[in-house]
């Protein structure tokens, strides 16, 4: 997680001078039965590590409702229940394949180290008391990146809806680390009082409600939907990872998504206007200022996925897998060819 | 060659009725020593095969003079002097990658395969005589193409400025082919009374001008500057294949494009808005006419390239290769994981 951090604050600093590019993510949708098949693809380059990038998810989806509200799930179809996600790396000295990774661990790790960049940037200096909202996958992740940045943190809350669930990340978690696990059922009680509060959710509805935004607290999210309207609207910063948030949609007419998921998945009844915020890159690149006194209330919204994110941490992977001989090599004649393009 | 051009029309067909799907061409670029370095990415489903794909190009780009003219010229860096450009297929049921393919042969089968598409419903029927304007790998495709939509073709006209080039070219297929083939070393010569015209070079300059289009001729070309603007504006009839001809670019901000270039390196002073002409999905469906009589001067611009051709012509090649057991079978699991992504 330090060097995802490390990889991606260098990342930003390149996109903030022009120097690194990347294409916004889109999503290619068909129905597929009673389901939604979606190719969604992100494409980036890193100069300074000499690589680019495709991500591509080749994805079943659909939204369940899960207790009282709805969720965007995608389902492990493939055989063996497994889910398709590649990333696939390129030299751009050579153009030739450098690697190809399933993106799954990597997806989780550049989400957690991206909001602990905004974490780093707008939540205080001294906090000692976290919550995490969500016990899932990105929760763990969310976990990690908030302590590489806050190492002082003592207590960290857990909310799940399910208190098996959250109680079985606190164990995990807890028998690791030297902070102090505890976990909830209640939101309100979970992040009463605390510093930082990092959503985590594979929720479609707002989970951060305006009552629990305490003065001098910041919170994350690693979706727009999960802090509410009004919470936005009370925060005094909000940042947001890019500031366009929605993916570049092509969508076969016959396409039906559900009605209570808008355009992604996502309730759009009260949007928020990202476009106007300060962004991760202004604020890692001193553009604009994060956090300047202990009241403020703070907000990220680590609204959409990068092609860069997938090319640096792809990228700084590789090297370390290369260094530690972890992987198969594939012939490179495979996948290069005579024929001109 | 029939094979692809069928698929094609199926998939236009399904193009025009909302159901296959297709993202626009994406070109992300920056700087590499002295050349350029780009990823280009196109996306497409065609779920009447039950596949999704991407096809990357992982290039670098040079624009040298050759003679009198610029080209764009991608160089064979990979290792062994290769090109890398790949089509990576999923399944749109269980999203699991089905095939990784190189892209060469695909691409100029289906540049072929779509040119024939358009020569088909703009040619005259009874064409007996054509020129091809270029004797190298994608002439060769605009060969086949042709012969497969109009077999009576009883002669066809090579130029090339390279005598021996296009000797060569005319040796190569009149032994393969019962038609005439002829050399010439100046286009005028080449295209005189011809009924076709197909252009077929890496030039970035009109090749094709007004004084070479004859009363009741059809002309083709794979890249839009290669036929005049002011053969444009003489057709009666200006078909194209998309209708946008250019890919979303993005650009790194040190990124110097040769000012010849234009913005994908053509030149784009003199250029002619294709927005509003037919498209070649309006013309398989009959949205639009083709040709209407013998006189009328026809021009098809084959401008970009569709995510949506690899999903079809790959997919077909996919069943092709595994009815035939050619290709190498890759662990579906390499290229799947249990992480949610």
């Amino acid at each position: 997680m330090d060097r995802c951090i490390s990889a991606l604050r260098g990342a930003y600093l390149d996109f903030a001078s022009g120097v690194a590019v990347t294409r916004r993510r889109s999503d290619t949708l068909i129905p597929s039965g009673e389901s939604i098949y979606g190719l969604k693809t992100m494409d980036g380059i890193a100069p300074n590590l000499g690589v680019g990038a495709v991500r591509i998810n080749s994805d079943i989806v659909t939204w369940p409702k899960v207790g009282s509200s709805y969720r965007r799930v995608k389902v492990p179809a493939a055989p063996g229940s497994r889910y398709t996600g590649l990333i696939l790396v390129f030299s751009t000295e050579t153009g030739e394949p450098l690697a190809i990774m399933p993106d799954g661990v990597i997806q989780r790790m550049r989400v957690g180290a991206t909001s602990a960049l905004g974490t780093d940037y707008l939540a205080k200096k001294e906090a000692t008391m976290a919550s995490i909202i969500g016990s899932g996958w990105q929760a763990g992740a969310q976990l990690m990146g908030l302590l590489a940045v806050r190492p002082e943190i003592q207590t960290v809350r857990v909310f799940s809806p399910n208190s098996a669930h959250g109680e079985a990340f606190c164990r995990e978690w807890g028998s690791q680390l030297g902070q102090e696990f505890c976990a909830y059922s209640l939101i309100t009680d979970a992040v009463q009082g605390a510093d930082i509060v990092l959503c985590a959710t594979s929720s479609i509805d707002p989970v951060f409600e305006r009552k629990h935004f305490e003065k001098g607290m910041h919170v994350g999210s690693i979706k727009p939907p999960e802090i509410s309207r009004s919470c936005l609207d009370l925060a005094d910063k909000v940042c947001v990872h890019l500031g366009h948030g929605k993916p570049a949609l092509v969508q076969a007419d016959n396409l039906v998504v559900p009605d209570h998921s808008g355009d992604r998945g996502w309730k759009t009844s009260d949007a928020f206007d990202f476009s106007s915020c300060t962004t991760l890159a202004d604020l890692i690149s001193g553009a604009t200022n994060g956090r300047t006194n202990a009241d403020e209330r703070t907000c990220f919204v680590n609204d959409l996925g990068l092609g860069l994110q997938f090319a640096v941490v792809a990228g700084v992977t590789l090297r370390l897998a290369e260094s530690a001989g972890i992987g198969r090599v594939l012939p490179t004649e495979l996948f290069t060819q005579v024929e001109h393009p």
